[in-house]
């Protein structure tokens, strides 16, 4: 899941200036890409929150699922639509789909993170965090900020739910890139787990 | 460096709708982005070069260089309104600057990689190669196909300069994920060397 500080929460943004008119929605739309495309495919296994907290009625939080996500490109462009087309829609606390794969609510970043602390072991990707993948591919959340970062008392938030800060290597990354790097980290784990369970 | 094989070589394509009237220019763009851009910062260490094969006047070869790149964000727009104002220009073969950093010529990929081979190391990327990151940091060329993949003689043609296949991970990637991997392992490697050098 992605923490947006500054993305709007209705549809008033121009896809032509996704950073400025939409409060770095190019951001979100290039964390989706990163965290759901493989060539050819989409990451079946995966699950993305963008959590917007720009004006006018934060928090708004769309959910993208690998799983049944479609008519979808990789594109920040055509991402940036269907955010758009959500944003659309009035948001209440409940879950709404209205396109497969994609689904909206009224859920904050606290109330996000306290859902999927349930079956997930969390990890904030964090630069003053171990430079370690986890070891495990199964039921792993990889919470990020944006370009600003998470507010401090979120990341407190996390910590309670037994969050581990995490690095993803010796620079500072765009939160679309830690995705990438993040991701592969768990192919190659479960690349050696597949191996070993067949010797 | 990308070959891109249906990018379009002038500037007849819409900034809206880059993955069918651009030719998957939308792939050059993120490339560009993802071989360059950090958290605030931009690698001025890295040049990468897209090669555009598409119609009508192929080959045109841009190349951003770090070292000198200014007024550029990192949206795939912003980066292809760069890249059809270069395709505006008519390119010779002779290498054009008009904005910092960026330049452009009717070098072919063949030609390119003539150039680079003379001081560069070349890693082709591919899925059946090494998993296996450079064991340098210095003077690395990644050589890389787009959606459809490298034209099997100019990936012998790199070949005949040494070059050797590399994979970045048990998966199939796009090619601008792929960027971020190989930059990662570039990253790593060179921390490693430097927290060596203070032992």
């Amino acid at each position: 899941m992605v923490y947006c500080r500054k993305a709007r929460t209705d549809a008033a943004f121009r896809v032509d200036d996704l950073p400025g008119s939409g409060g770095r929605m190019d951001v979100a739309a290039r964390c989706v890409q990163t965290a759901l495309w493989l060539s050819n495919d989409i990451r079946r296994d995966t699950k993305i929150y963008i959590v917007l907290n720009g004006p006018p009625r934060p928090p708004v939080t769309i959910c993208f699922d690998g799983a049944t996500l479609r008519n979808v490109s990789p594109d920040e462009r055509s991402i940036a639509l269907w955010i758009k087309k959500y944003l659309q829609h009035d948001a209440t606390k409940e879950w709404a789909e209205i396109n497969p794969g994609i689904s909206v609510s009224k859920s904050s970043f606290q109330d996000v993170v306290t859902a999927i602390s349930k079956d997930h072991k969390l990890f904030v990707l964090h630069e003053n965090g171990a430079d370690a993948a986890p070891a495990t591919r199964d039921n792993v959340a990889f919470i990020l900020g944006d370009h600003i970062g998470l507010p401090e008392n979120d990341e407190k938030y996390c910590m309670r739910f037994g969050a581990e800060k995490m690095s993803v290597g010796p620079k500072s990354y765009l939160a679309s890139h830690c995705m990438i790097i993040a991701n592969n980290a768990l192919d190659r784990f479960e690349a050696r787990r597949d191996c070993e369970a067949t010797l």
